[in-house]
């Protein structure tokens, strides 16, 4: 039985976003993406990937799409599959974000 | 830009557990599951989805495949296609579980 603890995932990199997998499958991939203040994730896309950010702590500016929207914790957003999106963590406080991807996605085409 | 506020979703019903839909494709289901005291989602398996249980408030006990577990919030468990799986709140708190199933099933086979 395969139990993960999303508080002893939950590492921070002082370089940049740090992706955490809590697990994967063939069908999905599953993270805890760390945001320190100041970091984000360039806007890209997957053609064939859908992803929901789920925001655990602190408040991040997304986009998706050419849309921008700040949430904070309890918020979730949808990136389908041919929509370039990103997160930025405008601070101050560190950002905390569970991540779903599905299918577990090839590596991903930059578009910035 | 499709954004879900997961405060506004968090719906009971005092006859079973509540399943609210936040995200939906065809390559995932994403579901706010909650579980008054006493209710619970009976085994059952999904022969081509995998599911990820996270549990963000109150206690579940979790069965995965014959194993069984009690988790607390931040805690979350991966049930894989073909193995049979549920959840049961024991109470005394209200169950919130985000729930994520790739790809989006077609109806689920009950075991018991």
């Amino acid at each position: 039985m395969q139990v993960v603890n999303l508080q002893s995932a939950k590492l921070f990199s002082p370089e940049k976003l740090k992706k955490n997998l809590l697990f994967q499958t063939d069908r999905l991939m599953c993270d805890l993406y760390c945001l320190e203040p100041g970091q984000g994730q360039k806007p890209h896309l997957h053609t064939d990937s859908d992803k929901v950010y789920i925001v655990l702590e602190g408040e991040g500016r997304f986009r998706v799409g050419g849309e921008e929207a700040k949430l904070a914790p309890q918020m979730g957003v949808l990136a389908p599959a041919g929509l370039e999106h990103g997160v930025q963590n405008d601070g101050p406080g560190r950002l905390t974000l569970l991540v779903v991807m599905a299918p577990k996605p090839p590596p991903m085409i930059p578009t910035l």
